[in-house]
Protein backbone atom coordinates (compact mmCIF):
# COMPACT_ATOMS: atom_id res chain seq x y z
CA UNK A 1 0.00 0.00 0.00
CA UNK A 2 1.31 3.50 -1.33
CA UNK A 3 0.44 5.51 2.01
CA UNK A 4 2.06 8.70 -0.28
CA UNK A 5 -0.39 8.44 -2.65
CA UNK A 6 -3.34 8.02 -0.53
CA UNK A 7 -1.95 10.72 1.65
CA UNK A 8 -1.55 12.92 -1.27
CA UNK A 9 -5.18 11.71 -2.09
CA UNK A 10 -6.94 12.88 0.81
CA UNK A 11 -5.20 16.33 1.44
CA UNK A 12 -6.85 17.07 -2.00
CA UNK A 13 -10.03 15.92 -1.62
CA UNK A 14 -9.87 17.47 1.87
CA UNK A 15 -9.22 20.63 0.30
CA UNK A 16 -12.09 20.11 -2.93
CA UNK A 17 -14.58 19.43 0.30
CA UNK A 18 -13.25 22.51 2.09
CA UNK A 19 -14.27 24.89 -1.03
CA UNK A 20 -17.15 22.93 -1.62
CA UNK A 21 -18.64 23.92 2.64
CA UNK A 22 -16.69 27.34 2.39
CA UNK A 23 -19.58 27.73 -0.37
CA UNK A 24 -22.10 26.64 2.10
CA UNK A 25 -20.84 28.27 4.76
CA UNK A 26 -20.70 31.84 2.83
CA UNK A 27 -24.79 31.24 2.16
CA UNK A 28 -25.59 29.56 5.07
CA UNK A 29 -28.73 31.93 5.23
CA UNK A 30 -29.97 29.52 3.18
CA UNK A 31 -28.77 26.16 4.68
CA UNK A 32 -31.42 23.35 6.18
CA UNK A 33 -30.59 23.04 9.87
CA UNK A 34 -32.04 19.46 11.14
CA UNK A 35 -31.30 19.26 15.06
CA UNK A 36 -29.96 15.52 15.97
CA UNK A 37 -30.36 15.56 19.69
CA UNK A 38 -29.84 18.28 22.43
CA UNK A 39 -27.58 20.83 21.07
CA UNK A 40 -26.45 18.67 18.00
CA UNK A 41 -26.94 20.14 14.72
CA UNK A 42 -26.56 18.65 11.55
CA UNK A 43 -26.99 20.96 7.49
CA UNK A 44 -27.43 20.37 3.92
CA UNK A 45 -23.34 21.37 3.73
CA UNK A 46 -22.54 18.21 6.21
CA UNK A 47 -24.24 15.61 4.27
CA UNK A 48 -23.79 17.04 0.90
CA UNK A 49 -19.91 17.37 1.30
CA UNK A 50 -19.85 14.17 2.61
CA UNK A 51 -21.44 12.81 -0.19
CA UNK A 52 -18.98 14.87 -2.66
CA UNK A 53 -16.15 13.22 -0.60
CA UNK A 54 -18.09 9.95 -0.93
CA UNK A 55 -17.61 10.22 -4.45
CA UNK A 56 -14.34 11.10 -5.49
CA UNK A 57 -13.33 7.88 -2.96
CA UNK A 58 -15.32 5.02 -4.58
CA UNK A 59 -14.02 6.57 -7.80
CA UNK A 60 -10.24 6.40 -7.31
CA UNK A 61 -10.39 3.48 -4.51
CA UNK A 62 -13.79 1.41 -5.41
CA UNK A 63 -12.18 -1.88 -3.19
CA UNK A 64 -11.93 0.87 0.35
CA UNK A 65 -14.45 0.78 2.66
CA UNK A 66 -16.08 4.08 3.75
CA UNK A 67 -17.21 5.21 7.06
CA UNK A 68 -18.70 8.75 7.56
CA UNK A 69 -20.51 10.57 10.15
CA UNK A 70 -24.01 11.54 8.41
CA UNK A 71 -24.30 8.55 5.58
CA UNK A 72 -24.55 4.71 6.23
CA UNK A 73 -21.09 2.39 6.31
CA UNK A 74 -19.49 1.03 3.06
CA UNK A 75 -18.04 -1.77 3.68
CA UNK A 76 -14.58 -2.31 1.37
CA UNK A 77 -12.88 -5.18 -0.07
CA UNK A 78 -9.46 -3.96 0.46
CA UNK A 79 -8.46 -3.80 4.00
CA UNK A 80 -8.60 0.07 3.66
CA UNK A 81 -11.10 1.78 5.25
CA UNK A 82 -11.74 5.25 4.56
CA UNK A 83 -12.90 7.55 7.86
CA UNK A 84 -15.00 11.27 7.19
CA UNK A 85 -15.76 13.94 9.14
CA UNK A 86 -17.46 16.12 6.49
CA UNK A 87 -17.79 19.05 8.99
CA UNK A 88 -16.36 18.89 12.29
CA UNK A 89 -17.69 21.95 14.58
CA UNK A 90 -21.38 22.17 12.52
CA UNK A 91 -22.30 24.05 15.32
CA UNK A 92 -20.30 26.82 15.08
CA UNK A 93 -20.76 26.09 11.18
CA UNK A 94 -24.46 26.82 11.43
CA UNK A 95 -23.44 29.54 13.98
CA UNK A 96 -21.11 31.45 11.70
CA UNK A 97 -17.63 31.22 14.03
CA UNK A 98 -15.44 30.23 11.43
CA UNK A 99 -13.65 27.69 13.41
CA UNK A 100 -14.45 24.15 11.96
CA UNK A 101 -12.44 21.18 9.67
CA UNK A 102 -12.66 18.66 7.46
CA UNK A 103 -11.15 15.63 8.41
CA UNK A 104 -10.73 12.45 6.50
CA UNK A 105 -8.88 9.36 7.93
CA UNK A 106 -7.76 6.16 6.47
CA UNK A 107 -7.61 3.27 8.22
CA UNK A 108 -5.51 -0.42 7.73
CA UNK A 109 -4.41 -3.32 10.65
CA UNK A 110 -6.49 -1.53 13.60
CA UNK A 111 -4.09 1.14 13.35
CA UNK A 112 -4.66 4.89 11.07
CA UNK A 113 -2.23 5.12 8.32
CA UNK A 114 -2.99 8.69 7.21
CA UNK A 115 -4.90 11.63 8.46
CA UNK A 116 -5.72 14.78 7.59
CA UNK A 117 -7.53 17.90 9.28
CA UNK A 118 -8.31 20.73 6.64
CA UNK A 119 -9.45 24.26 7.91
CA UNK A 120 -10.87 26.31 4.49
CA UNK A 121 -10.83 29.34 6.16
CA UNK A 122 -7.55 29.90 7.65
CA UNK A 123 -5.97 27.43 4.60
CA UNK A 124 -4.12 24.97 7.01
CA UNK A 125 -3.48 21.68 6.09
CA UNK A 126 -2.30 19.58 8.68
CA UNK A 127 -1.62 15.87 7.55
CA UNK A 128 0.32 13.01 8.43
CA UNK A 129 1.25 9.30 7.18
CA UNK A 130 2.20 7.09 10.32
CA UNK A 131 6.00 6.63 10.23
CA UNK A 132 6.20 9.72 8.02
CA UNK A 133 5.85 12.68 10.19
CA UNK A 134 2.97 15.54 10.71
CA UNK A 135 3.18 18.37 8.09
CA UNK A 136 1.00 21.74 7.98
CA UNK A 137 1.28 22.78 4.44
CA UNK A 138 3.90 20.49 3.40
CA UNK A 139 6.30 21.80 6.46
CA UNK A 140 7.14 19.74 9.37
CA UNK A 141 5.32 20.32 12.41
CA UNK A 142 6.46 19.16 16.24
CA UNK A 143 4.62 19.51 19.46
CA UNK A 144 5.20 21.77 22.41
CA UNK A 145 8.35 21.04 24.55
CA UNK A 146 9.98 23.19 27.36
CA UNK A 147 5.88 23.98 28.50
CA UNK A 148 4.22 22.96 31.54
CA UNK A 149 0.53 23.18 32.31
CA UNK A 150 1.11 26.39 34.07
CA UNK A 151 2.34 27.99 31.40
CA UNK A 152 0.23 26.55 28.65
CA UNK A 153 -3.30 25.76 27.51
CA UNK A 154 -4.98 22.61 27.46
CA UNK A 155 -8.21 22.28 25.09
CA UNK A 156 -11.20 20.46 26.49
CA UNK A 157 -14.19 18.78 24.41
CA UNK A 158 -17.89 17.89 25.24
CA UNK A 159 -21.01 16.98 23.89
CA UNK A 160 -24.54 15.43 25.34
CA UNK A 161 -23.18 12.19 24.06
CA UNK A 162 -22.51 11.70 27.88
CA UNK A 163 -23.00 13.52 30.48
CA UNK A 164 -21.58 17.37 30.16
CA UNK A 165 -21.13 18.48 33.68
CA UNK A 166 -18.35 16.00 33.75
CA UNK A 167 -16.00 18.43 31.95
CA UNK A 168 -16.57 20.92 34.83
CA UNK A 169 -14.00 18.67 36.65
CA UNK A 170 -11.64 18.24 34.15
CA UNK A 171 -11.93 22.47 33.94
CA UNK A 172 -11.25 22.87 37.99
CA UNK A 173 -7.92 20.79 37.73
CA UNK A 174 -6.59 23.08 34.95
CA UNK A 175 -7.01 25.89 36.75
CA UNK A 176 -5.80 24.07 39.60
CA UNK A 177 -2.42 23.28 38.14
CA UNK A 178 -2.12 26.72 36.44
CA UNK A 179 -3.24 25.93 32.94
CA UNK A 180 -5.67 28.08 30.93
CA UNK A 181 -8.59 26.46 28.83
CA UNK A 182 -9.63 26.53 25.61
CA UNK A 183 -12.84 25.03 24.01
CA UNK A 184 -13.08 25.95 20.48
CA UNK A 185 -16.00 23.41 19.79
CA UNK A 186 -13.94 21.97 16.85
CA UNK A 187 -12.57 19.19 18.15
CA UNK A 188 -10.63 17.98 15.80
CA UNK A 189 -8.98 21.70 14.92
CA UNK A 190 -8.23 21.55 18.51
CA UNK A 191 -5.97 18.28 18.53
CA UNK A 192 -4.62 19.71 15.00
CA UNK A 193 -3.40 23.20 17.12
CA UNK A 194 -1.72 20.49 19.55
CA UNK A 195 0.12 18.76 16.69
CA UNK A 196 1.43 22.38 15.85
CA UNK A 197 2.66 23.07 18.90
CA UNK A 198 -0.23 25.40 19.93
CA UNK A 199 -1.89 24.09 22.58
CA UNK A 200 -0.43 21.47 25.05
CA UNK A 201 -2.91 19.20 24.96
CA UNK A 202 -6.97 18.24 24.66
CA UNK A 203 -9.04 15.86 26.10
CA UNK A 204 -13.05 14.65 25.38
CA UNK A 205 -14.75 12.02 27.59
CA UNK A 206 -16.81 10.81 24.18
CA UNK A 207 -15.24 10.87 20.49
CA UNK A 208 -16.54 9.18 17.45
CA UNK A 209 -13.40 7.71 15.31
CA UNK A 210 -14.64 10.87 12.14
CA UNK A 211 -13.53 13.41 15.03
CA UNK A 212 -10.42 12.12 16.53
CA UNK A 213 -8.45 9.62 14.47
CA UNK A 214 -6.52 12.10 11.90
CA UNK A 215 -5.76 13.92 14.78
CA UNK A 216 -4.32 11.36 16.74
CA UNK A 217 -2.28 10.07 13.84
CA UNK A 218 -1.08 13.75 14.10
CA UNK A 219 -0.09 14.04 17.35
CA UNK A 220 1.97 10.64 17.68
CA UNK A 221 3.90 11.48 14.19
CA UNK A 222 4.29 15.53 15.75
CA UNK A 223 5.92 13.53 19.16
CA UNK A 224 3.07 13.82 21.17
CA UNK A 225 1.29 11.11 23.24
CA UNK A 226 -2.17 9.99 22.46
CA UNK A 227 -4.09 7.06 24.91
CA UNK A 228 -3.79 3.96 22.64
CA UNK A 229 -6.79 2.73 21.21
CA UNK A 230 -8.20 0.35 18.44
CA UNK A 231 -8.72 2.38 15.53
CA UNK A 232 -11.29 -0.56 14.42
CA UNK A 233 -13.21 -0.44 18.30
CA UNK A 234 -13.17 3.39 17.73
CA UNK A 235 -14.88 3.26 14.02
CA UNK A 236 -17.78 0.96 16.06
CA UNK A 237 -17.93 2.86 19.59
CA UNK A 238 -16.02 5.93 19.27
CA UNK A 239 -13.61 6.48 22.91
CA UNK A 240 -12.46 8.51 24.86
CA UNK A 241 -9.52 10.76 24.03
CA UNK A 242 -6.19 11.36 25.77
CA UNK A 243 -3.59 13.67 23.98
CA UNK A 244 -0.59 15.80 25.39
CA UNK A 245 3.07 16.52 25.30
CA UNK A 246 4.98 13.88 26.58
CA UNK A 247 6.08 16.95 29.23
CA UNK A 248 2.04 17.08 30.30
CA UNK A 249 0.27 13.70 29.46
CA UNK A 250 0.52 11.72 32.51
CA UNK A 251 -0.74 14.44 34.23
CA UNK A 252 -3.82 15.30 31.82
CA UNK A 253 -4.48 11.50 31.89
CA UNK A 254 -4.98 11.49 35.90
CA UNK A 255 -7.25 14.84 35.37
CA UNK A 256 -9.58 13.35 33.15
CA UNK A 257 -9.97 10.03 34.43
CA UNK A 258 -10.44 11.31 37.86
CA UNK A 259 -12.96 13.64 36.81
CA UNK A 260 -14.76 10.89 34.50
CA UNK A 261 -15.13 8.24 36.96
CA UNK A 262 -17.09 10.41 39.12
CA UNK B 1 -18.44 65.71 16.34
CA UNK B 2 -18.57 63.58 13.35
CA UNK B 3 -18.83 60.05 14.56
CA UNK B 4 -18.77 58.93 10.91
CA UNK B 5 -15.53 60.71 10.18
CA UNK B 6 -13.79 59.36 13.69
CA UNK B 7 -15.44 55.67 12.41
CA UNK B 8 -14.34 55.23 9.05
CA UNK B 9 -10.87 56.51 10.18
CA UNK B 10 -10.84 53.91 13.31
CA UNK B 11 -12.27 51.36 10.40
CA UNK B 12 -8.81 51.75 8.18
CA UNK B 13 -6.61 51.98 11.25
CA UNK B 14 -7.62 49.07 12.80
CA UNK B 15 -7.18 47.33 8.63
CA UNK B 16 -3.54 48.71 8.78
CA UNK B 17 -2.79 47.62 11.69
CA UNK B 18 -4.62 44.05 11.05
CA UNK B 19 -1.54 44.25 8.22
CA UNK B 20 0.74 45.21 10.27
CA UNK B 21 0.09 42.51 13.04
CA UNK B 22 -0.29 39.65 10.33
CA UNK B 23 2.95 40.47 9.37
CA UNK B 24 4.40 39.56 12.92
CA UNK B 25 2.29 36.59 13.38
CA UNK B 26 3.30 34.87 10.11
CA UNK B 27 7.37 35.34 11.20
CA UNK B 28 6.46 34.94 15.34
CA UNK B 29 9.14 32.48 15.39
CA UNK B 30 11.15 36.19 15.29
CA UNK B 31 9.23 37.45 17.92
CA UNK B 32 10.56 38.72 21.84
CA UNK B 33 7.92 37.04 23.82
CA UNK B 34 7.66 38.33 28.08
CA UNK B 35 5.40 37.81 31.13
CA UNK B 36 3.78 40.04 32.34
CA UNK B 37 2.14 37.80 34.98
CA UNK B 38 1.60 33.96 35.32
CA UNK B 39 -0.12 33.15 31.67
CA UNK B 40 -0.16 36.92 30.63
CA UNK B 41 2.08 37.39 27.69
CA UNK B 42 3.35 40.42 25.71
CA UNK B 43 5.20 40.76 22.49
CA UNK B 44 7.14 43.14 20.48
CA UNK B 45 4.22 42.67 18.47
CA UNK B 46 1.93 44.40 20.70
CA UNK B 47 4.02 47.37 21.41
CA UNK B 48 4.69 48.38 18.06
CA UNK B 49 0.73 47.66 16.64
CA UNK B 50 0.19 50.24 19.22
CA UNK B 51 2.67 52.39 18.32
CA UNK B 52 1.32 52.63 15.03
CA UNK B 53 -1.94 53.64 15.87
CA UNK B 54 -0.47 56.09 18.64
CA UNK B 55 1.30 57.54 15.52
CA UNK B 56 -1.79 57.65 13.18
CA UNK B 57 -4.38 58.73 16.13
CA UNK B 58 -2.31 61.30 17.01
CA UNK B 59 -1.52 62.60 13.67
CA UNK B 60 -4.64 62.70 12.32
CA UNK B 61 -6.54 64.12 15.70
CA UNK B 62 -3.89 65.58 17.78
CA UNK B 63 -5.91 66.93 20.85
CA UNK B 64 -7.31 63.52 21.46
CA UNK B 65 -6.25 61.41 24.53
CA UNK B 66 -5.10 58.08 24.18
CA UNK B 67 -5.17 54.99 26.19
CA UNK B 68 -3.46 51.77 25.32
CA UNK B 69 -2.75 48.32 26.51
CA UNK B 70 1.04 48.60 26.46
CA UNK B 71 2.10 52.68 26.41
CA UNK B 72 1.68 55.04 29.19
CA UNK B 73 -1.56 57.57 28.90
CA UNK B 74 -1.59 60.83 26.47
CA UNK B 75 -3.98 63.04 28.29
CA UNK B 76 -6.23 64.93 25.72
CA UNK B 77 -7.85 68.29 25.37
CA UNK B 78 -10.79 67.72 23.19
CA UNK B 79 -13.01 65.10 25.50
CA UNK B 80 -12.33 62.69 22.94
CA UNK B 81 -10.41 59.74 23.88
CA UNK B 82 -9.31 56.71 22.08
CA UNK B 83 -8.68 53.06 23.60
CA UNK B 84 -6.25 51.00 22.08
CA UNK B 85 -6.08 46.89 22.26
CA UNK B 86 -3.45 46.35 19.57
CA UNK B 87 -3.56 42.53 19.60
CA UNK B 88 -6.17 41.37 22.01
CA UNK B 89 -6.02 37.90 22.22
CA UNK B 90 -1.69 37.91 22.75
CA UNK B 91 -1.51 34.12 23.69
CA UNK B 92 -3.48 33.03 21.22
CA UNK B 93 -1.29 35.23 18.58
CA UNK B 94 2.16 34.00 20.33
CA UNK B 95 1.41 30.43 20.42
CA UNK B 96 0.02 30.85 16.56
CA UNK B 97 -3.63 30.41 17.20
CA UNK B 98 -5.35 32.48 14.55
CA UNK B 99 -8.19 33.80 17.11
CA UNK B 100 -6.85 37.48 17.64
CA UNK B 101 -8.30 40.95 16.69
CA UNK B 102 -7.06 44.49 16.87
CA UNK B 103 -9.43 46.60 19.07
CA UNK B 104 -9.73 50.72 18.66
CA UNK B 105 -12.89 52.34 20.67
CA UNK B 106 -13.75 56.15 20.91
CA UNK B 107 -14.72 57.65 24.16
CA UNK B 108 -16.33 60.71 24.84
CA UNK B 109 -19.08 61.89 27.62
CA UNK B 110 -18.73 58.78 29.99
CA UNK B 111 -19.87 56.88 27.00
CA UNK B 112 -17.90 54.71 23.77
CA UNK B 113 -19.23 56.55 20.82
CA UNK B 114 -17.29 54.45 17.94
CA UNK B 115 -15.94 50.98 18.43
CA UNK B 116 -13.98 48.58 16.01
CA UNK B 117 -12.94 44.90 16.34
CA UNK B 118 -10.65 43.40 13.52
CA UNK B 119 -10.02 39.73 12.99
CA UNK B 120 -7.09 40.28 10.45
CA UNK B 121 -7.14 37.02 9.48
CA UNK B 122 -10.40 36.22 8.83
CA UNK B 123 -10.82 39.70 7.40
CA UNK B 124 -14.00 40.64 9.09
CA UNK B 125 -14.33 44.32 10.67
CA UNK B 126 -17.46 44.84 13.10
CA UNK B 127 -17.74 48.34 13.51
CA UNK B 128 -20.48 50.21 15.36
CA UNK B 129 -21.44 53.94 16.04
CA UNK B 130 -23.25 54.92 18.73
CA UNK B 131 -27.00 55.81 17.53
CA UNK B 132 -25.73 54.13 14.36
CA UNK B 133 -26.20 50.18 14.21
CA UNK B 134 -23.73 47.68 14.53
CA UNK B 135 -21.96 46.34 10.97
CA UNK B 136 -19.29 43.46 10.15
CA UNK B 137 -18.02 44.33 6.73
CA UNK B 138 -20.28 47.14 5.99
CA UNK B 139 -23.63 45.33 6.32
CA UNK B 140 -25.72 45.56 9.61
CA UNK B 141 -25.65 42.82 11.95
CA UNK B 142 -28.19 41.68 15.01
CA UNK B 143 -27.67 39.37 18.02
CA UNK B 144 -29.49 36.53 17.91
CA UNK B 145 -33.17 36.19 18.71
CA UNK B 146 -35.47 33.20 19.24
CA UNK B 147 -32.91 31.01 21.00
CA UNK B 148 -32.90 29.91 24.67
CA UNK B 149 -29.68 28.97 26.40
CA UNK B 150 -30.31 25.61 25.91
CA UNK B 151 -30.16 25.79 22.16
CA UNK B 152 -27.12 28.41 21.99
CA UNK B 153 -23.42 28.92 23.41
CA UNK B 154 -22.32 31.13 25.57
CA UNK B 155 -18.69 32.10 25.47
CA UNK B 156 -16.79 33.36 28.93
CA UNK B 157 -13.51 34.94 29.82
CA UNK B 158 -11.58 35.21 32.63
CA UNK B 159 -7.49 35.82 33.23
CA UNK B 160 -5.74 35.59 36.17
CA UNK B 161 -6.13 39.03 37.54
CA UNK B 162 -8.83 37.57 39.42
CA UNK B 163 -9.09 34.14 40.70
CA UNK B 164 -9.33 32.19 37.51
CA UNK B 165 -11.17 29.28 39.09
CA UNK B 166 -14.37 31.89 39.46
CA UNK B 167 -14.82 30.70 35.64
CA UNK B 168 -15.67 27.37 37.10
CA UNK B 169 -19.41 27.59 38.44
CA UNK B 170 -20.15 29.94 35.63
CA UNK B 171 -19.28 27.07 32.86
CA UNK B 172 -21.21 24.89 35.75
CA UNK B 173 -24.18 27.06 35.89
CA UNK B 174 -24.44 26.90 31.92
CA UNK B 175 -24.18 23.61 31.42
CA UNK B 176 -27.36 23.27 33.78
CA UNK B 177 -29.18 25.42 31.89
CA UNK B 178 -28.35 23.19 29.07
CA UNK B 179 -26.13 25.56 27.07
CA UNK B 180 -22.85 24.90 25.68
CA UNK B 181 -20.27 27.52 26.46
CA UNK B 182 -16.64 28.39 24.52
CA UNK B 183 -13.89 30.24 25.30
CA UNK B 184 -11.83 30.77 22.45
CA UNK B 185 -9.31 33.53 24.62
CA UNK B 186 -9.81 36.42 22.75
CA UNK B 187 -12.73 38.21 24.55
CA UNK B 188 -13.44 41.18 22.03
CA UNK B 189 -13.84 38.84 18.95
CA UNK B 190 -16.27 36.49 21.49
CA UNK B 191 -17.77 39.95 22.23
CA UNK B 192 -17.95 41.00 18.32
CA UNK B 193 -19.67 36.93 17.70
CA UNK B 194 -22.61 38.05 20.09
CA UNK B 195 -23.43 41.20 18.12
CA UNK B 196 -22.96 38.83 15.15
CA UNK B 197 -25.27 36.57 16.79
CA UNK B 198 -22.75 33.54 16.72
CA UNK B 199 -22.93 33.51 19.94
CA UNK B 200 -25.88 34.37 22.87
CA UNK B 201 -23.73 36.45 25.07
CA UNK B 202 -20.14 36.92 27.05
CA UNK B 203 -19.24 37.06 30.26
CA UNK B 204 -15.73 37.57 32.10
CA UNK B 205 -15.37 38.84 35.88
CA UNK B 206 -13.26 41.50 35.26
CA UNK B 207 -12.06 42.96 31.61
CA UNK B 208 -9.95 45.80 31.08
CA UNK B 209 -11.47 48.69 28.95
CA UNK B 210 -9.40 48.13 25.74
CA UNK B 211 -10.74 44.74 26.06
CA UNK B 212 -14.37 45.51 26.33
CA UNK B 213 -15.50 49.32 25.57
CA UNK B 214 -15.47 48.27 21.54
CA UNK B 215 -17.56 45.25 21.88
CA UNK B 216 -19.96 46.61 24.39
CA UNK B 217 -21.20 49.31 21.97
CA UNK B 218 -21.43 46.53 18.97
CA UNK B 219 -23.40 44.88 21.00
CA UNK B 220 -25.92 47.49 22.20
CA UNK B 221 -26.40 49.02 18.84
CA UNK B 222 -26.65 44.84 17.68
CA UNK B 223 -30.28 44.70 19.76
CA UNK B 224 -28.20 43.14 22.47
CA UNK B 225 -27.88 44.14 26.17
CA UNK B 226 -25.13 44.92 27.99
CA UNK B 227 -25.06 45.51 31.28
CA UNK B 228 -24.42 49.47 32.12
CA UNK B 229 -20.92 50.72 33.41
CA UNK B 230 -19.39 54.56 33.12
CA UNK B 231 -16.92 54.31 29.78
CA UNK B 232 -14.36 56.57 32.29
CA UNK B 233 -14.86 54.33 35.54
CA UNK B 234 -13.75 51.40 33.30
CA UNK B 235 -10.76 53.03 31.62
CA UNK B 236 -9.39 54.02 35.05
CA UNK B 237 -10.29 50.55 36.96
CA UNK B 238 -11.99 47.83 34.59
CA UNK B 239 -14.57 45.79 35.19
CA UNK B 240 -17.22 42.69 35.45
CA UNK B 241 -18.54 42.63 31.67
CA UNK B 242 -22.06 40.86 31.48
CA UNK B 243 -23.43 41.11 27.87
CA UNK B 244 -26.49 38.73 26.14
CA UNK B 245 -29.60 38.97 23.77
CA UNK B 246 -32.83 40.04 25.42
CA UNK B 247 -33.75 36.56 25.99
CA UNK B 248 -30.34 35.44 27.99
CA UNK B 249 -29.29 38.33 29.52
CA UNK B 250 -31.18 38.24 32.89
CA UNK B 251 -30.53 34.58 33.38
CA UNK B 252 -26.58 35.35 32.58
CA UNK B 253 -26.49 37.81 34.76
CA UNK B 254 -27.87 35.80 37.78
CA UNK B 255 -25.54 32.77 36.65
CA UNK B 256 -22.36 35.32 36.70
CA UNK B 257 -23.18 37.47 39.58
CA UNK B 258 -23.95 33.94 42.17
CA UNK B 259 -20.63 32.60 40.51
CA UNK B 260 -18.73 35.99 41.15
CA UNK B 261 -19.59 36.38 44.84
CA UNK B 262 -18.94 32.78 46.00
Amino acid sequence: MNLEEKSAFAIDLCQLAGRKARGYFENRQELNVDQKGAQDWVSDADRNVELLIRDHISESWPRDGIFGEEHAATQGQSGFDWVIDPIDGTTNFVNGIPNWTIVLAGVADGKTQVGVIHDPITHETFAAIRGGGAMLNGAPIHVKTGVGLDSGTVAVGYSNRIDARNVVPVVQALLDHGAMFHRNASGALSIAYVAAGRLLGYVEEHMNAWDCLAGQLLIEEAGGIVEKQDADEMIRNGGRVITGTPEVFDTLKKIAVSAWKA
